[in-house]
Protein backbone atom coordinates (compact mmCIF):
# COMPACT_ATOMS: atom_id res chain seq x y z
CA UNK A 1 0.00 0.00 0.00
CA UNK A 2 1.14 3.46 -1.11
CA UNK A 3 1.42 6.26 1.82
CA UNK A 4 1.82 9.88 1.37
CA UNK A 5 5.30 10.85 1.41
CA UNK A 6 6.01 14.33 3.61
CA UNK A 7 6.94 17.50 1.91
CA UNK A 8 10.81 17.70 1.50
CA UNK A 9 11.05 20.15 -1.10
CA UNK A 10 10.40 24.01 0.61
CA UNK A 11 7.87 25.80 -1.56
CA UNK A 12 4.22 23.54 -2.57
CA UNK A 13 3.69 22.52 -5.92
CA UNK A 14 6.98 22.29 -7.20
CA UNK A 15 8.01 19.87 -9.77
CA UNK A 16 10.95 17.41 -10.14
CA UNK A 17 12.62 14.36 -11.19
CA UNK A 18 12.70 13.45 -7.83
CA UNK A 19 9.32 11.74 -6.91
CA UNK A 20 8.47 13.89 -3.41
CA UNK A 21 8.70 16.86 -5.41
CA UNK A 22 6.39 15.45 -7.68
CA UNK A 23 3.94 15.38 -5.36
CA UNK A 24 1.50 18.23 -5.24
CA UNK A 25 1.14 19.27 -1.99
CA UNK A 26 -1.70 21.23 -1.94
CA UNK A 27 -3.59 17.84 -3.18
CA UNK A 28 -2.22 16.08 -0.06
CA UNK A 29 -3.57 18.83 2.19
CA UNK A 30 -7.17 19.10 0.31
CA UNK A 31 -7.70 15.42 1.44
CA UNK A 32 -6.23 15.56 4.80
CA UNK A 33 -8.68 18.48 5.38
CA UNK A 34 -11.57 16.26 3.62
CA UNK A 35 -10.54 13.06 5.92
CA UNK A 36 -10.37 15.13 8.55
CA UNK A 37 -13.68 16.00 8.23
CA UNK A 38 -15.25 12.69 7.39
CA UNK A 39 -13.11 11.01 10.23
CA UNK A 40 -14.44 13.46 13.48
CA UNK A 41 -18.09 11.69 13.01
CA UNK A 42 -19.68 15.12 13.44
CA UNK A 43 -19.50 18.62 11.97
CA UNK A 44 -16.65 20.37 12.27
CA UNK A 45 -15.56 24.31 12.38
CA UNK A 46 -12.81 25.52 10.50
CA UNK A 47 -10.82 25.62 13.99
CA UNK A 48 -11.03 22.02 14.57
CA UNK A 49 -10.04 21.14 10.81
CA UNK A 50 -7.32 23.06 11.50
CA UNK A 51 -5.92 21.95 14.63
CA UNK A 52 -6.78 18.31 13.34
CA UNK A 53 -4.70 19.04 9.86
CA UNK A 54 -2.11 21.50 11.15
CA UNK A 55 -2.87 23.44 8.27
CA UNK A 56 -3.18 27.31 8.69
CA UNK A 57 -6.18 29.12 8.84
CA UNK A 58 -6.22 30.61 5.91
CA UNK A 59 -4.86 27.95 3.52
CA UNK A 60 -7.89 25.25 5.23
CA UNK A 61 -10.47 28.07 4.50
CA UNK A 62 -9.32 27.91 0.89
CA UNK A 63 -9.41 23.97 0.68
CA UNK A 64 -12.85 23.86 2.51
CA UNK A 65 -14.45 26.50 0.08
CA UNK A 66 -12.80 24.63 -2.81
CA UNK A 67 -13.84 21.18 -1.64
CA UNK A 68 -17.38 23.12 -1.12
CA UNK A 69 -17.55 24.42 -4.29
CA UNK A 70 -16.96 20.50 -5.86
CA UNK A 71 -19.47 19.42 -3.71
CA UNK A 72 -17.81 17.08 -1.63
CA UNK A 73 -18.30 18.56 1.99
CA UNK A 74 -21.07 21.02 2.84
CA UNK A 75 -22.84 23.22 5.32
CA UNK A 76 -24.40 21.22 8.40
CA UNK A 77 -27.74 23.09 8.22
CA UNK A 78 -26.64 26.66 7.75
CA UNK A 79 -24.49 26.38 10.79
CA UNK A 80 -20.77 27.03 10.43
CA UNK A 81 -19.57 23.20 11.03
CA UNK A 82 -18.66 21.40 7.60
CA UNK A 83 -19.89 17.55 6.69
CA UNK A 84 -18.98 15.05 4.25
CA UNK A 85 -21.79 15.49 1.08
CA UNK A 86 -23.01 12.64 -0.39
CA UNK A 87 -20.79 13.33 -3.31
CA UNK A 88 -18.01 11.30 -1.61
CA UNK A 89 -20.16 8.15 -2.67
CA UNK A 90 -19.37 8.46 -6.62
CA UNK A 91 -15.98 7.30 -5.81
CA UNK A 92 -17.11 4.47 -4.14
CA UNK A 93 -19.93 3.77 -7.09
CA UNK A 94 -17.23 3.83 -9.55
CA UNK A 95 -14.74 1.32 -7.82
CA UNK A 96 -17.87 -1.07 -7.08
CA UNK A 97 -18.92 -1.07 -10.66
CA UNK A 98 -16.13 -1.77 -12.36
CA UNK A 99 -15.07 -4.38 -10.14
CA UNK A 100 -14.81 -7.19 -11.79
CA UNK A 101 -14.08 -9.43 -8.71
CA UNK A 102 -16.70 -8.30 -6.85
CA UNK A 103 -19.27 -9.06 -9.83
CA UNK A 104 -18.06 -12.65 -10.91
CA UNK A 105 -18.38 -13.29 -6.80
CA UNK A 106 -21.63 -11.99 -6.46
CA UNK A 107 -23.67 -15.09 -7.37
CA UNK A 108 -21.94 -16.95 -4.74
CA UNK A 109 -22.68 -14.30 -2.08
CA UNK A 110 -26.12 -14.56 -3.00
CA UNK A 111 -26.49 -17.84 -2.78
CA UNK A 112 -24.27 -18.29 0.41
CA UNK A 113 -26.75 -15.52 1.89
CA UNK A 114 -29.78 -17.63 0.75
CA UNK A 115 -28.59 -21.09 1.92
CA UNK A 116 -27.58 -19.40 5.72
CA UNK A 117 -30.21 -16.51 5.75
CA UNK A 118 -27.31 -14.88 7.54
CA UNK A 119 -25.18 -12.01 6.89
CA UNK A 120 -22.85 -12.50 4.44
CA UNK A 121 -19.83 -10.78 3.30
CA UNK A 122 -16.93 -10.10 1.00
CA UNK A 123 -13.52 -8.83 1.86
CA UNK A 124 -10.32 -8.46 0.25
CA UNK A 125 -6.66 -7.87 2.09
CA UNK A 126 -4.65 -4.44 2.15
CA UNK A 127 -2.01 -4.32 4.07
CA UNK A 128 -2.36 -5.94 7.42
CA UNK A 129 -5.71 -4.93 7.08
CA UNK A 130 -9.16 -6.61 5.93
CA UNK A 131 -11.55 -4.25 4.06
CA UNK A 132 -14.83 -5.20 3.39
CA UNK A 133 -16.03 -4.49 -0.12
CA UNK A 134 -19.54 -6.38 -0.54
CA UNK A 135 -22.16 -7.37 2.35
CA UNK A 136 -25.51 -9.09 2.24
CA UNK A 137 -26.90 -8.31 5.49
CA UNK A 138 -28.87 -10.96 7.92
CA UNK A 139 -32.58 -9.79 8.18
CA UNK A 140 -32.04 -11.53 12.10
CA UNK A 141 -30.17 -8.67 13.53
CA UNK A 142 -29.50 -5.19 13.51
CA UNK A 143 -25.55 -4.82 12.24
CA UNK A 144 -24.70 -1.20 12.56
CA UNK A 145 -21.20 -1.56 13.11
CA UNK A 146 -20.28 -2.73 9.56
CA UNK A 147 -20.56 -0.94 6.14
CA UNK A 148 -18.58 -1.19 2.96
CA UNK A 149 -15.24 0.50 3.15
CA UNK A 150 -14.81 -1.21 6.71
CA UNK A 151 -11.50 -2.18 7.83
CA UNK A 152 -10.66 -4.51 10.21
CA UNK A 153 -7.22 -5.79 11.50
CA UNK A 154 -6.65 -9.33 9.77
CA UNK A 155 -5.04 -11.26 12.62
CA UNK A 156 -8.32 -10.36 14.83
CA UNK A 157 -10.93 -11.18 12.30
CA UNK A 158 -11.98 -14.56 10.10
CA UNK A 159 -11.79 -13.49 7.20
CA UNK A 160 -8.16 -12.11 7.46
CA UNK A 161 -7.08 -15.45 9.27
CA UNK A 162 -8.10 -17.55 6.02
CA UNK A 163 -6.40 -15.00 3.33
CA UNK A 164 -3.10 -15.37 5.51
CA UNK A 165 -3.35 -19.32 5.27
CA UNK A 166 -2.94 -18.89 1.60
CA UNK A 167 0.03 -16.78 1.31
CA UNK A 168 3.48 -18.64 1.65
CA UNK A 169 3.86 -18.82 5.60
CA UNK A 170 6.62 -16.20 5.19
CA UNK A 171 4.57 -13.62 4.06
CA UNK A 172 1.57 -14.33 6.48
CA UNK A 173 4.28 -13.81 9.18
CA UNK A 174 5.06 -10.44 7.53
CA UNK A 175 1.64 -9.39 7.97
CA UNK A 176 1.34 -10.37 11.71
CA UNK A 177 4.84 -8.79 12.39
CA UNK A 178 3.77 -5.58 10.47
CA UNK A 179 0.54 -5.69 12.68
CA UNK A 180 -0.08 -3.84 15.92
CA UNK A 181 -1.15 -6.92 18.12
CA UNK A 182 -4.06 -6.04 20.58
CA UNK A 183 -6.85 -7.20 22.11
CA UNK A 184 -9.85 -5.60 21.36
CA UNK A 185 -11.75 -8.06 23.59
CA UNK A 186 -11.24 -10.69 26.16
CA UNK A 187 -11.18 -13.86 23.71
CA UNK A 188 -8.52 -11.51 20.76
CA UNK A 189 -5.74 -13.74 19.88
CA UNK A 190 -2.94 -11.43 19.78
CA UNK A 191 -0.10 -13.68 20.24
CA UNK A 192 2.28 -13.70 17.65
CA UNK A 193 2.85 -17.56 18.18
CA UNK A 194 -0.40 -18.48 18.46
CA UNK A 195 -1.53 -16.51 15.34
CA UNK A 196 0.68 -18.52 13.19
CA UNK A 197 -0.46 -21.53 14.73
CA UNK A 198 -4.03 -20.45 13.90
CA UNK A 199 -2.97 -19.11 10.04
CA UNK A 200 -1.78 -23.02 9.95
CA UNK A 201 -4.74 -24.60 11.22
CA UNK A 202 -6.65 -22.83 8.53
CA UNK A 203 -4.46 -23.70 6.02
CA UNK A 204 -4.96 -27.10 6.61
CA UNK A 205 -9.00 -26.99 7.12
CA UNK A 206 -9.63 -24.30 4.21
CA UNK A 207 -11.49 -22.11 6.51
CA UNK A 208 -10.86 -20.32 9.78
CA UNK A 209 -13.41 -18.88 12.57
CA UNK A 210 -13.24 -15.74 14.95
CA UNK A 211 -15.12 -16.03 17.73
CA UNK A 212 -15.67 -12.69 19.70
CA UNK A 213 -12.08 -11.19 18.50
CA UNK A 214 -12.82 -7.80 17.97
CA UNK A 215 -16.70 -7.19 18.50
CA UNK A 216 -18.26 -8.85 21.63
CA UNK A 217 -21.13 -11.42 20.42
CA UNK A 218 -19.77 -11.57 17.06
CA UNK A 219 -18.84 -15.07 15.37
CA UNK A 220 -17.13 -15.37 12.35
CA UNK A 221 -16.72 -17.84 9.96
CA UNK A 222 -14.66 -17.32 6.54
CA UNK A 223 -12.65 -19.02 3.50
CA UNK A 224 -10.56 -17.43 1.01
CA UNK A 225 -10.96 -17.04 -2.63
CA UNK A 226 -7.77 -17.99 -4.63
CA UNK A 227 -6.32 -17.63 -8.14
CA UNK A 228 -5.08 -20.33 -10.21
CA UNK A 229 -1.71 -19.71 -8.80
CA UNK A 230 -3.39 -20.97 -5.09
CA UNK A 231 -2.69 -16.85 -3.97
CA UNK A 232 -5.58 -15.19 -1.64
CA UNK A 233 -7.66 -13.07 -3.51
CA UNK A 234 -10.65 -12.27 -1.25
CA UNK A 235 -12.22 -13.87 1.61
CA UNK A 236 -16.22 -14.79 2.16
CA UNK A 237 -17.68 -14.96 5.20
CA UNK A 238 -20.65 -15.71 7.40
CA UNK A 239 -20.78 -13.70 10.74
CA UNK A 240 -23.52 -14.17 13.20
CA UNK A 241 -24.56 -13.49 16.48
CA UNK A 242 -23.33 -15.27 19.56
CA UNK A 243 -26.89 -14.84 20.78
CA UNK A 244 -27.87 -17.34 18.74
CA UNK A 245 -25.10 -20.00 18.31
CA UNK A 246 -22.41 -21.13 20.17
CA UNK A 247 -19.23 -21.00 18.59
CA UNK A 248 -19.40 -24.84 18.26
CA UNK A 249 -22.63 -24.76 16.40
CA UNK A 250 -22.04 -21.99 14.30
CA UNK A 251 -18.52 -23.34 13.12
CA UNK A 252 -20.53 -27.26 12.47
CA UNK A 253 -23.22 -25.31 10.95
CA UNK A 254 -21.77 -23.00 8.37
CA UNK A 255 -18.19 -23.98 7.96
CA UNK A 256 -18.58 -26.58 5.15
CA UNK A 257 -20.91 -24.15 3.25
CA UNK A 258 -18.26 -21.33 3.33
CA UNK A 259 -15.91 -23.27 2.29
CA UNK A 260 -17.90 -24.67 -0.39
CA UNK A 261 -18.97 -21.02 -1.69
CA UNK A 262 -15.39 -19.82 -1.87
CA UNK A 263 -13.96 -22.76 -3.49
CA UNK A 264 -16.46 -22.70 -6.07
CA UNK A 265 -16.06 -18.65 -6.51
CA UNK A 266 -12.31 -19.47 -6.57
CA UNK A 267 -12.06 -21.69 -9.61
CA UNK A 268 -13.26 -18.99 -12.65
CA UNK A 269 -10.95 -16.79 -14.38
CA UNK A 270 -7.20 -15.90 -12.78
CA UNK A 271 -6.63 -12.61 -11.44
CA UNK A 272 -4.92 -11.54 -14.14
CA UNK A 273 -8.73 -10.75 -15.79
CA UNK A 274 -10.11 -9.43 -11.99
CA UNK A 275 -10.84 -5.84 -14.14
CA UNK A 276 -12.86 -6.05 -17.26
CA UNK B 1 -26.02 21.33 -4.82
CA UNK B 2 -23.05 22.93 -5.43
CA UNK B 3 -20.96 23.21 -8.36
CA UNK B 4 -17.46 23.27 -9.11
CA UNK B 5 -16.55 26.83 -10.64
CA UNK B 6 -14.58 27.50 -13.54
CA UNK B 7 -11.08 28.71 -13.23
CA UNK B 8 -11.79 32.63 -14.33
CA UNK B 9 -8.53 33.58 -12.60
CA UNK B 10 -5.27 33.79 -15.11
CA UNK B 11 -3.00 31.75 -12.62
CA UNK B 12 -3.49 28.67 -10.30
CA UNK B 13 -3.77 29.04 -6.56
CA UNK B 14 -4.17 31.83 -6.03
CA UNK B 15 -6.21 33.56 -3.39
CA UNK B 16 -8.43 36.17 -3.76
CA UNK B 17 -11.50 38.30 -2.08
CA UNK B 18 -13.51 36.90 -5.00
CA UNK B 19 -15.03 33.46 -4.35
CA UNK B 20 -14.04 31.73 -7.63
CA UNK B 21 -10.17 32.87 -6.59
CA UNK B 22 -10.21 30.70 -2.92
CA UNK B 23 -10.27 27.79 -5.20
CA UNK B 24 -7.70 25.67 -5.23
CA UNK B 25 -7.62 24.88 -9.09
CA UNK B 26 -5.02 21.95 -8.92
CA UNK B 27 -7.52 20.23 -6.26
CA UNK B 28 -9.99 20.76 -8.64
CA UNK B 29 -7.86 19.31 -11.71
CA UNK B 30 -6.77 16.24 -9.08
CA UNK B 31 -10.02 15.44 -8.69
CA UNK B 32 -10.64 16.06 -12.08
CA UNK B 33 -8.47 13.38 -12.58
CA UNK B 34 -9.36 10.78 -10.06
CA UNK B 35 -13.32 10.90 -11.25
CA UNK B 36 -11.82 10.18 -14.84
CA UNK B 37 -10.06 7.29 -13.45
CA UNK B 38 -13.37 6.38 -11.72
CA UNK B 39 -15.74 6.69 -14.49
CA UNK B 40 -14.12 4.91 -17.00
CA UNK B 41 -14.52 1.52 -15.32
CA UNK B 42 -11.66 -0.20 -17.30
CA UNK B 43 -8.02 0.76 -16.73
CA UNK B 44 -6.63 4.49 -17.32
CA UNK B 45 -3.35 5.25 -19.01
CA UNK B 46 -2.09 8.77 -18.71
CA UNK B 47 -2.80 9.29 -22.58
CA UNK B 48 -6.44 8.46 -21.86
CA UNK B 49 -6.34 10.23 -18.87
CA UNK B 50 -5.34 13.82 -20.73
CA UNK B 51 -7.72 12.85 -22.93
CA UNK B 52 -10.48 12.76 -20.52
CA UNK B 53 -9.51 15.60 -18.43
CA UNK B 54 -8.43 18.33 -20.92
CA UNK B 55 -5.06 18.37 -18.26
CA UNK B 56 -1.33 18.61 -20.27
CA UNK B 57 0.68 15.46 -20.33
CA UNK B 58 2.96 17.00 -17.18
CA UNK B 59 0.44 18.13 -14.83
CA UNK B 60 -1.90 14.72 -15.26
CA UNK B 61 1.21 12.58 -14.45
CA UNK B 62 2.29 14.85 -11.14
CA UNK B 63 -1.90 14.53 -10.05
CA UNK B 64 -1.56 10.85 -10.71
CA UNK B 65 1.33 10.45 -8.97
CA UNK B 66 0.15 12.50 -6.07
CA UNK B 67 -2.96 10.75 -6.13
CA UNK B 68 -0.68 7.12 -6.55
CA UNK B 69 1.23 8.22 -3.50
CA UNK B 70 -2.16 9.23 -1.00
CA UNK B 71 -3.38 5.68 -1.74
CA UNK B 72 -6.71 6.65 -4.15
CA UNK B 73 -5.28 5.01 -7.43
CA UNK B 74 -3.20 1.99 -8.27
CA UNK B 75 -1.71 0.38 -11.25
CA UNK B 76 -3.56 -2.12 -12.54
CA UNK B 77 -1.68 -5.45 -12.31
CA UNK B 78 1.88 -3.59 -13.07
CA UNK B 79 0.62 -2.25 -16.30
CA UNK B 80 0.43 1.36 -17.25
CA UNK B 81 -2.72 1.42 -16.60
CA UNK B 82 -4.60 2.75 -13.35
CA UNK B 83 -7.61 1.64 -11.53
CA UNK B 84 -9.01 3.50 -8.61
CA UNK B 85 -7.92 1.53 -5.21
CA UNK B 86 -10.08 0.32 -1.90
CA UNK B 87 -8.95 3.42 -0.24
CA UNK B 88 -11.52 5.54 -1.85
CA UNK B 89 -13.91 3.50 0.09
CA UNK B 90 -12.70 5.85 3.02
CA UNK B 91 -14.72 8.06 2.66
CA UNK B 92 -18.20 6.44 1.98
CA UNK B 93 -17.29 4.88 5.10
CA UNK B 94 -17.20 8.21 6.74
CA UNK B 95 -20.38 9.18 5.34
CA UNK B 96 -22.24 5.95 5.89
CA UNK B 97 -20.87 5.96 9.84
CA UNK B 98 -21.86 9.41 10.59
CA UNK B 99 -25.32 9.57 8.94
CA UNK B 100 -27.86 9.36 11.72
CA UNK B 101 -30.49 9.39 9.60
CA UNK B 102 -29.46 5.93 7.89
CA UNK B 103 -28.81 4.55 10.89
CA UNK B 104 -32.03 5.49 12.58
CA UNK B 105 -33.95 4.26 9.05
CA UNK B 106 -32.27 1.04 9.44
CA UNK B 107 -34.69 -0.82 11.76
CA UNK B 108 -37.26 0.16 9.46
CA UNK B 109 -35.69 -1.34 6.23
CA UNK B 110 -34.56 -4.41 7.82
CA UNK B 111 -38.20 -4.75 8.73
CA UNK B 112 -39.44 -4.10 5.22
CA UNK B 113 -37.06 -6.44 3.75
CA UNK B 114 -37.77 -9.18 6.32
CA UNK B 115 -41.49 -8.31 5.73
CA UNK B 116 -41.06 -8.94 1.88
CA UNK B 117 -38.07 -11.02 1.39
CA UNK B 118 -37.45 -8.49 -1.86
CA UNK B 119 -34.86 -5.88 -2.25
CA UNK B 120 -35.03 -2.55 0.00
CA UNK B 121 -33.42 0.42 -0.32
CA UNK B 122 -33.04 3.55 1.16
CA UNK B 123 -32.83 6.79 -1.02
CA UNK B 124 -32.53 10.72 -0.91
CA UNK B 125 -32.71 13.32 -3.21
CA UNK B 126 -29.76 15.83 -4.62
CA UNK B 127 -30.70 17.96 -7.30
CA UNK B 128 -32.85 16.29 -9.54
CA UNK B 129 -31.26 13.07 -8.60
CA UNK B 130 -31.99 10.50 -6.26
CA UNK B 131 -29.20 8.50 -4.19
CA UNK B 132 -29.16 4.78 -3.23
CA UNK B 133 -27.15 5.73 0.45
CA UNK B 134 -28.96 2.02 2.08
CA UNK B 135 -29.54 -1.28 0.70
CA UNK B 136 -30.79 -4.69 1.76
CA UNK B 137 -30.78 -6.90 -1.58
CA UNK B 138 -33.60 -9.69 -2.09
CA UNK B 139 -32.17 -12.92 -2.19
CA UNK B 140 -34.20 -13.41 -4.91
CA UNK B 141 -32.41 -11.92 -7.52
CA UNK B 142 -28.90 -10.79 -9.02
CA UNK B 143 -29.49 -7.07 -9.04
CA UNK B 144 -26.09 -6.10 -10.20
CA UNK B 145 -26.91 -2.74 -11.55
CA UNK B 146 -27.40 -0.82 -8.23
CA UNK B 147 -25.25 -0.09 -5.31
CA UNK B 148 -24.58 2.37 -2.74
CA UNK B 149 -24.28 5.72 -4.50
CA UNK B 150 -25.65 4.87 -7.18
CA UNK B 151 -27.49 8.07 -8.79
CA UNK B 152 -30.62 8.17 -11.09
CA UNK B 153 -32.78 10.84 -12.52
CA UNK B 154 -35.94 11.19 -9.89
CA UNK B 155 -38.48 12.07 -12.30
CA UNK B 156 -38.08 8.18 -13.27
CA UNK B 157 -37.62 6.78 -10.08
CA UNK B 158 -40.46 5.77 -7.75
CA UNK B 159 -38.23 7.25 -5.03
CA UNK B 160 -37.87 10.31 -6.80
CA UNK B 161 -41.23 11.03 -7.70
CA UNK B 162 -42.28 10.31 -4.03
CA UNK B 163 -39.63 12.59 -2.52
CA UNK B 164 -41.36 15.04 -5.12
CA UNK B 165 -44.49 14.80 -4.11
CA UNK B 166 -43.80 16.07 -0.61
CA UNK B 167 -42.21 19.13 -1.51
CA UNK B 168 -44.46 22.23 -2.71
CA UNK B 169 -46.13 22.39 -5.81
CA UNK B 170 -43.85 24.46 -7.25
CA UNK B 171 -40.64 23.26 -5.59
CA UNK B 172 -41.47 19.80 -7.61
CA UNK B 173 -42.23 21.59 -10.59
CA UNK B 174 -38.53 23.13 -10.68
CA UNK B 175 -37.22 19.90 -9.74
CA UNK B 176 -38.55 18.68 -13.18
CA UNK B 177 -38.04 21.95 -15.27
CA UNK B 178 -34.46 21.46 -14.05
CA UNK B 179 -34.08 17.63 -15.14
CA UNK B 180 -33.28 16.84 -18.79
CA UNK B 181 -36.59 14.53 -19.32
CA UNK B 182 -35.64 11.80 -21.74
CA UNK B 183 -37.07 7.96 -22.61
CA UNK B 184 -34.95 5.04 -20.69
CA UNK B 185 -36.91 2.76 -21.74
CA UNK B 186 -40.45 2.78 -23.63
CA UNK B 187 -41.99 2.79 -20.40
CA UNK B 188 -40.10 5.71 -19.09
CA UNK B 189 -42.59 9.07 -18.58
CA UNK B 190 -40.96 12.31 -19.33
CA UNK B 191 -43.81 14.56 -20.27
CA UNK B 192 -43.63 17.51 -18.31
CA UNK B 193 -47.14 17.50 -17.28
CA UNK B 194 -47.71 13.44 -17.07
CA UNK B 195 -44.99 13.64 -14.49
CA UNK B 196 -46.81 16.45 -12.47
CA UNK B 197 -49.62 14.40 -12.19
CA UNK B 198 -48.11 11.84 -11.28
CA UNK B 199 -46.69 13.60 -8.34
CA UNK B 200 -50.23 14.91 -7.56
CA UNK B 201 -51.31 11.21 -7.86
CA UNK B 202 -48.13 10.11 -5.54
CA UNK B 203 -49.24 12.54 -3.04
CA UNK B 204 -52.53 11.66 -2.43
CA UNK B 205 -51.77 8.04 -2.09
CA UNK B 206 -48.98 7.80 -0.19
CA UNK B 207 -46.81 5.93 -2.35
CA UNK B 208 -45.07 6.00 -6.09
CA UNK B 209 -44.89 3.24 -8.61
CA UNK B 210 -42.24 2.77 -11.50
CA UNK B 211 -42.78 0.03 -13.82
CA UNK B 212 -39.81 -0.29 -15.96
CA UNK B 213 -39.36 3.46 -16.18
CA UNK B 214 -35.53 3.18 -16.10
CA UNK B 215 -34.39 -0.34 -16.52
CA UNK B 216 -36.42 -2.77 -18.22
CA UNK B 217 -37.96 -5.94 -15.86
CA UNK B 218 -37.58 -3.20 -12.94
CA UNK B 219 -40.80 -2.36 -10.70
CA UNK B 220 -40.31 -0.20 -7.97
CA UNK B 221 -43.05 1.02 -4.70
CA UNK B 222 -41.64 3.90 -2.93
CA UNK B 223 -43.02 6.27 -0.08
CA UNK B 224 -41.48 9.50 1.33
CA UNK B 225 -39.70 10.02 4.58
CA UNK B 226 -41.17 12.95 6.14
CA UNK B 227 -39.75 15.42 8.87
CA UNK B 228 -42.01 16.88 11.72
CA UNK B 229 -42.52 20.28 8.64
CA UNK B 230 -43.83 17.32 6.31
CA UNK B 231 -41.12 17.89 4.11
CA UNK B 232 -39.21 14.62 2.00
CA UNK B 233 -35.84 13.94 3.76
CA UNK B 234 -35.42 10.70 1.97
CA UNK B 235 -37.67 7.57 0.26
CA UNK B 236 -37.87 3.72 1.20
CA UNK B 237 -38.52 1.92 -1.58
CA UNK B 238 -39.30 -1.83 -2.58
CA UNK B 239 -38.04 -2.95 -6.20
CA UNK B 240 -38.53 -6.47 -7.47
CA UNK B 241 -38.73 -8.40 -11.08
CA UNK B 242 -41.22 -8.17 -13.58
CA UNK B 243 -40.46 -11.88 -14.26
CA UNK B 244 -41.78 -12.32 -10.52
CA UNK B 245 -45.06 -9.94 -10.53
CA UNK B 246 -46.95 -7.64 -12.70
CA UNK B 247 -47.20 -4.06 -12.23
CA UNK B 248 -50.85 -4.17 -10.31
CA UNK B 249 -49.34 -7.46 -8.31
CA UNK B 250 -46.70 -5.52 -6.73
CA UNK B 251 -48.26 -2.83 -5.92
CA UNK B 252 -51.58 -4.65 -4.21
CA UNK B 253 -48.98 -6.49 -2.56
CA UNK B 254 -45.77 -3.79 -1.44
CA UNK B 255 -47.83 -0.70 -1.56
CA UNK B 256 -49.24 -0.77 1.60
CA UNK B 257 -45.99 -2.16 3.85
CA UNK B 258 -43.60 0.41 2.20
CA UNK B 259 -45.58 3.23 3.13
CA UNK B 260 -46.05 1.77 6.80
CA UNK B 261 -42.31 1.69 7.09
CA UNK B 262 -41.78 5.26 5.88
CA UNK B 263 -44.32 6.19 7.98
CA UNK B 264 -43.12 4.59 10.98
CA UNK B 265 -39.37 5.85 9.96
CA UNK B 266 -40.56 9.51 9.41
CA UNK B 267 -42.35 9.90 13.02
CA UNK B 268 -39.17 10.36 14.75
CA UNK B 269 -36.98 13.05 15.20
CA UNK B 270 -37.09 16.63 12.74
CA UNK B 271 -34.03 17.14 10.30
CA UNK B 272 -32.12 19.04 12.60
CA UNK B 273 -31.30 15.77 14.51
CA UNK B 274 -30.03 14.43 11.18
CA UNK B 275 -26.37 14.37 12.06
CA UNK B 276 -25.24 13.45 16.04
Amino acid sequence: MVKASGNRGGGSDEAGSDPDLLMVQSVEKAFRVLNAIGNSGTPCTLAEVTAKTQIGKSAAQRFMHTLAKLGYIERFQNTNSWVLSVKVLQLTNFYLNSNEFIRRTQPYLIHLSKETEETVNLTILEGTDIVFISRYPSRHVLATDVVIGTRMPAYCSAPGIAMLSRLNPEAAEDVINASSLKAFTQHTTCDRDALLQKIAVSAKRGYSTAFEEYFLGDISIASAIIDSTGAPVGAINVAVSRARYTPEEAEARFSGAVAAAAQAASSHRPPAAMMA
